[in-house]
């Protein structure tokens, strides 16, 4: 692990160009306000950078993610817009040891659905609902100092089905005033990777200004880092008999 | 569900066709010898037909998996030569109810990389390994009649770590006679879709004529079947408050 | 697998007793409730006999046990009332490939604490509540045919945290008006039998009369049924080397 | 989480009573070798003692218990010596956020099997089996810095199947001269306590001397130690509407 860990939040920065409501709600942009969340509760055990959508290479370039122990992903109007190429380089890292978190909308973004396999669609509103976030792992790490229930005094809500694959470890679960439900804290490990799903947080709504939303993304980041020494996607290799650890690289099918 | 269960077994059918030795041991394709196991262990509970990668479009056409219940799927040698659009075809077919079986090497087949969103790969070693499969969920339908241990008295290696999500229920660990170890019966949900891996079969082995091995794949098969009425994938939907149960179109981020 | 199923449905059968309106509600008591509603979705393709606390043995006799294939369990005021030596009895049963369902209040009996090793405590409310089951594994045989939500217009609240193990499948979350959530519908397998916990149901409300509640029950009753040809606990035996298929009787550790 | 981490390392101390070459083995008492193995490696992250059976009520007094992060278990030929009432409490304590390290033969312990809710049985035989130890979850911390695949010499042999809950996190899997596979690391998490199940450990081998099983129960020593801030046991209480966070005591049922 390194120290302090290095922490990239990156967001879409589109609502925030386009809505002046959203800009005046996130005046550094939503993921500025995700990263003063991040600083806000890890202090000196991160260093935190964003980049965004518009940046060369989304700001994701190779260099910026082999320097990237966990990165914090939000995006929601222009999904489409993300280059496939990008994509491939995030989960590449993904599965060699980089941690991620996905944000809300983010539930359909190139990288988590691909990293899912699935459809990750759901059920939808925007209407002001109050959102309670249940705790239903309470030794997990990622629970640590966060009420129970924690209240989010309004949120656009978001209900099952939620088209995933059975996560490895469910955190946490929302209700929403309406009385729709969501698996709104899953833990996934994907090659050597760990990938955290989070609910909250919408562009109409000042959800990362909010303290128990902040402190879990920061939970989240903590718990996102590899514990394995270096970077290093799993391969697929020869053994011959009695030894064990030289593999031999893949000569082809025939 | 349909009565018999609609079974398609497709066949990479490379093998068979440049390696006299596989042709011998699979004279009518490795395909033709799944689809007979399937057919020797369930009768007239079911319909069986092949379809390989030499066919039109690969012999999967969207009609012929509206009309499968249960694909199973075969390949090796030429994984990439599988079209990318029937690969999203399949994908869309099982998120929406159909059953998929995955054969031993097609852990790195392009429909199941993209469903289980992770690299897939493992070790292996061609050296006449005695395998045992032991059951460690002995009651899940797919280990029904199934030994414990069933003996394999030679077949290819695979062993751990096999760059998979943690399986939804692990069904079968094999071993070897190297002592290398191997997830070798795993379940997963993906949408609507259910999908079970089965390690044991390679074309240098005459896997596919061993009885327990085939009374595997037969009880994967009626595993496989969804208990929905019928296909459709998961879709976002907006819901108002109070009306649970008709969703409108998504119009849009923005 | 018997056919037909023979389910016998276990009622502490106080409430009934001492309590008249509920007598009222449930005049052939909880029990009787809970068993027309199997009859009525499963029909000939199950025997249906029920027993109570106040028979000799409460009516789980070492023969009754053995001839039952899924036995549901629904207790609430008299759970220390219930034999020790009969809690051993379902226990070693259930181990040893019956099926086991057990309902709401059911989750502080002695038997499904002590196959879940945890306090099983949770928070409630009796306040008249709505309940809307959120279905979260649509392709789990329990929920095939369960709407989606499936409403129950009051009912007692039960909250997190549910101090029970992760379930091995979790197939409904409930919501209640007052904002609280619960991992209503949970899979455990233990030994060679197939545990169901089931929330709704509730002496104060007329919960085992709604239809959605006892097609749920009627699903599990069909899922709880083990794959294995007899009854038989798991036993630890020795086994030589190369001889995989016979056991050796424990001879004690000195 | 207390810094130094407190263990207490429980041992049985009967086969170091009576059998001259396992006291020649262990001349500390197997407890005295994991506890010299945990403090190798972790230093002064962690205080070490030891309990045995011998000691007033077994060395685990409710103050002990208290004042105890983690425990380790130990024990084989004296399971039914250990007091009904040492193991509620350590239940409990369980249940309140103490951390437990389940070893080897500990698998049959009474503590261990009221957790687990099932028979712990498996298939074994003492026969220098060489033991190699797979990691299937590789971003575990339990599996930090442990060879891929650890091996150990010889050691007893158990094989599947294991009657145990499907873990929350399968961590290794063993593999064995004679073939068998066994899962031999494994995570459950009962009430505010993480529990570790970890296999290689007889007394009739060196293998708490081997450096690489020591590694393992160092780091599942520091993994088992809850994040919760005070020790406390799920609890069930009533919870009125919209008071979320002020739950009253249980008046009993009727």
């Amino acid at each position: 692990m390194s120290t302090p860990i290095r922490v990239t939040v990156w967001g879409e920065n589109v609502h925030e160009q386009h809505e002046p409501e959203v800009a005046a709600r996130y005046p550094d942009g939503m993921h500025g306000a995700i990263a003063q969340g991040v600083t806000q509760h890890l202090g000196d055990r991160v260093t935190v950078r964003t980049a965004t959508l518009q940046d060369p290479e989304h700001g994701l370039t190779e260099e910026v993610l082999r320097e990237t122990d966990v990165l914090t992903w939000w995006g929601h109007a222009a999904h489409a817009d993300v280059a496939d190429d990008v994509v491939d380089r995030v989960h590449r890292h993904v599965l060699a040891g980089m941690g991620l978190i996905v944000l809300h909308s983010g539930h359909w973004s190139k990288i988590f659905t691909k990293l899912m396999g699935t459809s990750c669609t759901l059920r939808w509103r925007s209407a002001h609902d109050r959102e309670l976030v249940w705790t239903v792992d309470p030794t997990h790490p990622i629970a640590r100092g966060v009420p129970h229930p924690m209240i989010i005094e309004e949120d656009e809500m978001y209900g099952e089905f939620f088209d995933i694959p059975a996560p490895d470890e469910l955190v946490f679960i929302s209700s929403f005033s309406g009385g729709e439900v969501f698996r709104s804290g899953c833990t996934f490990k994907r090659g050597h990777g760990k990938v955290f799903y989070f609910r909250p947080g919408d562009q109409d709504y000042p959800t990362y200004h909010h303290d128990g939303v902040r402190k879990v993304i920061a939970n989240a980041v903590e718990w996102a880092v590899t514990v394995r020494p270096e970077r290093a996607e799993p391969t697929l290799l020869r053994y011959e008999t009695e030894d064990f650890y030289h593999g031999h690289g893949y000569g082809g099918p025939l």
